[in-house]
């Protein structure tokens, strides 16, 4: 038997990176397969950690003039609308701004109460984007998700500021943030400890 | 032409994740190919941005009382021990210590300046951790890297605290921490931010 007495530790240097959410998508798991408790719970329940930090999340979300999505961020729909999903969020989204969803398959816009109105771009990234800079003004563009969308407009360059929320578990597999993007210079503008998550916000270099 | 002038932020919650290493390893290459600088200089260059954190990293070292790594962490030499390779560090290296390399191919110990010791365990992670503890005593024992020997520790639930440093930049490519290691639960017990650099301290909760 060993008389070991210290800890077993680990120390390695990685680069910034993380995975937003599972596999196997349905209605009913927005964020894909758990293993328990659900891992888009667990990925976002730092929001509601104190008053404080769930009253900075909606100041950022008011900070937002127009937001862009992926599709299944939008909903579990695949191909043609051949249902009326209106987004997962309810009949009062917590947007209240014009949300730009990319799609392959048209489709009206879609009015929803408190300001949110989801409008459905079919050609492409480059376009949605250019939509809801026209949207919001001097306020901020939000490329709000998932993993696949972001990486996207990272791949093409159109991302200034970046923010991580580094939750303490591991996914074994899922959609991961920056996979298929090339190497990107960014810099940390500002690094935050809370309870149980770290805040890091980077500034995307060109 | 836009009239937008906020900015492009993204907001993601990601679990824990990074990358350690490129590929394509080579004698000259210790991290494998590099964009530009080298990213092993890139993703470690934060140990000596102040005197205050060099010393905070050779401290951390003093505290371990033995080593354990992968062979490809030890050097670029593959299959059997046909070159007299004796790390990438010198004849004094950093550890000060025993150094448990894993190997397919056995050989005699080889000792260096400085109190340093490669030893070379065929026989298996569970053979290297029970002689690390051994060797350590009260101290801790390091599972010193790379990421593919951490992930095969992490997975058989042999590592109590994983410490990282989130280095602001992206590899498009490489060997990626949590790789085949099952949902493991983190418990953030020290998030600190330095210049340019994020360390998160990270118990491994069974």
């Amino acid at each position: 038997m060993t008389t070991h007495k210290g800890r077993v530790v680990s120390d390695l240097s990685v680069s910034a990176y993380g995975y937003s959410a599972g596999t196997g998508q349905s209605e009913q798991r927005p964020f894909g397969d758990d293993a328990g408790d659900g891992w888009g719970n667990r990925l976002h329940s730092w929001m509601f950690e104190t008053p404080e930090l769930r009253q900075a999340e909606l100041d950022r979300l008011a900070s937002v003039g127009a937001f862009v999505m992926g599709r299944n961020m939008f909903g579990p729909v695949r191909g043609p609308w051949d249902r009326r999903w209106k987004g997962w969020w309810g009949d009062d989204p917590p947007y209240h701004a014009p949300v730009f969803v990319l799609t392959h398959h048209a489709r009206d816009p879609q009015p929803m109460e408190g300001g949110t109105t989801f409008h459905f771009v079919t050609d492409g990234i480059g376009s949605a984007l250019r939509q809801a800079r026209e949207a919001a003004g001097d306020r901020d563009v939000s490329i709000h998700g998932g993993a696949t969308t972001v990486d996207q407009y990272l791949a093409a360059g159109l991302i200034d500021v970046l923010r991580l929320h580094i939750v303490p578990f591991t996914l074994g597999a899922g959609t991961r943030l920056f996979d298929g993007v090339p190497p990107l210079d960014l810099e940390q503008v500002e690094s935050r400890a809370a309870d149980s998550v770290t805040h890091v916000t980077y500034r995307v270099l060109r």
